[in-house]
């Protein structure tokens, strides 16, 4: 089993929901983090700016503190081996705009899961179209 | 070492500490998450209607509203490799009402911790009956 | 790769993310998180207590509830193989007051990571020196 985690925009929890859900795996947690990228600019908030002018000085302020931590949601989804491709595809075509800021997902290792209502162990835990 | 990752209800994370403290694993973090099982029905909500009619227009939103993210907690233990039965025994002890929702428990291998104060590393790092 | 997980004060989490980005890490994510060591008593209200013994009644009345779950900080870092040492050092350094409660780090294998954005997959996805 692995532990799919993905962190993305907090606008694309509910679609990311909905795609996982659509794809087969209704089952998974959100949190909300604070996180940042390499990026040392939030380019979003320069579009922003192009667009509202008269917000510039807000956003310059915002700009001048440097790197900030962003909102972002962190996604995880247990699945068995071999449904990893997919979750890993579906959470791509939910979130990928090709922007920076788009997120990242990482695939960790799971040794074992219990479903806690009836002791079931294993991959059978975490596979939705069994139990 | 080995990250024992429990998703349970909020109202269990009390007696879920207590139980965790008194098996002797006092060191342990809890996270807010909203997550959902494969269940498409809250049935806790549907059980509630049989209780409480008149509110069956509120539940009625809900349920079409589809499936929803329930308010869950993660709780969080990392443990030596030998102490991993006791910690799921004592999760699933705490936890077991045997209706879905009662949520699941994952083991994730740790490759190193390191307790920061004094640099300790290892097994020992987490094993709360030494350092 | 491996997840760098902390568990830290809350009023490191500046000092820290500072630290990080000089250290040439600068993608990282932070959750609050409530939890707690093995230590039964905050040894840090019982120090209060000694500057501000006007607050006895209100640290006894917390005491007298046993141990309690602390605010803390998890801040999490995916690096590739040869940059956990380094992680870790700047975790410590940025940490370590030499108290208990100053927190643990732990290290866990990540076995794939994607940037959304481009697709990028590997260690080059979160190598911040590259892409």
């Amino acid at each position: 089993m692995k532990e799919v985690m993905a962190v993305i925009r907090p606008n694309k929890i509910t679609p990311t929901k909905e795609a996982l859900v659509a794809a087969g795996f209704p089952a998974f947690n959100a949190i909300k983090v604070v996180g940042r990228g390499k990026q040392a600019v939030d380019f979003q908030l320069c579009a922003n700016l192009n667009e509202h002018p008269e917000d510039s000085s807000d956003v310059l302020s915002i700009l001048a503190r440097g790197p900030q931590l962003l909102a972002k949601r962190l996604i995880s989804v247990v699945v068995p081996d071999d449904k990893v491709a997919k979750v890993v595809e579906t959470l791509i075509a939910a979130n990928q705009t090709g922007n920076p800021g788009d997120g990242k997902i990482f695939v960790l290792p799971v040794e074992e899961a219990v479903r806690v209502s009836n002791g079931v162990t294993g991959a059978i835990a975490v596979d939705e179209m069994t139990g």
